[in-house]
């Protein structure tokens, strides 16, 4: 008999925490305390840290930008253009319970091109979001000689 | 083994109704009932009046003014121009459960460069919100010598 | 003029962590993965963790128990015999948007006798959910000296 | 012609902070800081003051009180035995968006025998949250001798 169950790769708790750290660095050397999540494949939290000092209205925020990479496996700041208005996805930050945001400083985590997973930084400027977010996912595609 | 506690300044509830006072005076100088709300650092409700006349709806727009300025450390009103389509932060507006907001009239209350809470005014044009938050402001900042 | 800003102590970044490696130890050690959640003095969250297989549905509980063990600065099994129908706490489940929770496992964190945060585990049963989070609690209070 | 408007009484803006003034001179005489909230006829906030120390989860417990004893005109702790198990308005609690509580601290405040506002007291035990919202209620009672 044959299984036909569905296999997925899911970020670990290891790995997460160890993508926590590499972003985490980056926020200290840029000098700017960030609020930084770390959801799976099915968009649920598997581990979060807010720098001392971090904006508290930030921890929702950066938990959206996590949900929306994962669930679309896209960048935050990639779906930005479509959804202004006159385009396709134009309202869709209304979205998933007010959880869909197209801020920069979310980014998937990806092994080859499946996606396991996603990283949501914020606290600063969108511009620092997106650094910090961005050392993270390379230190992820790092270890894993992944890509985006 | 050396405690690392963090310390947080945090606006007191005599200092909150001092606000509210010079920001009432402000409302009936200019003849425009308003609600003022002050939030904590942590975006918790301290204190709030409702003027008699000021409309209902607003009680909540108040609250969210005096969160968003405390969550972001900005003045509302100068979040709105990075939120429009095409800017980084458009969408924005629908995170926090709908709690944040780019209107007018709530602004960060500080000491030194530390802020301890939030002023959050609404019921009037945004013009008016904006005055009456910034009478607010102003004597907070002029009592604790501090600015912004 | 004087300042009266009001004080407060916070759990740290590194403290919260230090604090869930504590709890996750113990949760290897009796062989239950479980979320554990840290969230500050204010109710916002400072670190978590999920271990690979916890449930997800339990996310959200490690969350509402730190958040009620904060908000009361009581463990939450200690609400729980006054929230039976007849006693004076009967509904207190229903109020906090559904975050309010009386099930075991949601311990305060306090310095001599001030509260800076609190501890949330969940995906155990309650027993086991208490013990970690005991675990959690009783580290921070070692290295504080604290009590409770 | 004749106007058949319907007119109403509502608590005033200063009525609502001289009984907050009141209630929270109690407070301190029992040395309970908490959170103190006014609404109106309505249901809507009128005023609020929560004391140094008070607990953060029970703002919106203190908000649910004084909205609960506005709209029913009864105090809340009077409502509590009819929503036990078995009696007719079991589950009541869970309505008005988890804002309707039983919780003892939550009074209407009258003149003659029409309810204009209501008190809602929260964050100590439950007998000292009633003791300082019949403080309050009483102040409003002596005033405009009126009465429940």
């Amino acid at each position: 008999m044959t299984s036909n169950m569905y296999t997925i790769q899911r970020i670990s708790d290891a790995d997460a925490r160890a993508v926590i750290d590499a972003a985490a660095a980056c926020a200290t050397q840029i000098g700017v305390p960030q609020n930084i999540a770390i959801v799976d494949e099915s968009g649920h939290l598997v581990a979060f840290r807010r720098m001392d000092g971090a904006k508290f209205i930030s921890i929702e925020i950066a938990l959206a930008k996590a949900l929306t990479a994962s669930g679309t496996r896209k960048a935050t700041r990639d779906i930005a253009p479509v959804t202004i208005p006159g385009e396709p996805g134009f309202g869709i930050q209304n979205l998933a319970g007010g959880r869909f945001t197209t801020l920069a400083g979310g980014i998937p985590l990806a092994t080859g091109n499946v996606v396991v997973g996603a990283i949501g930084v914020s606290s600063g400027s969108t511009h620092e979001d997106q650094t910090v977010a961005q050392a993270g996912a390379d230190f992820f595609a790092a270890r894993h000689h992944g890509q985006r």
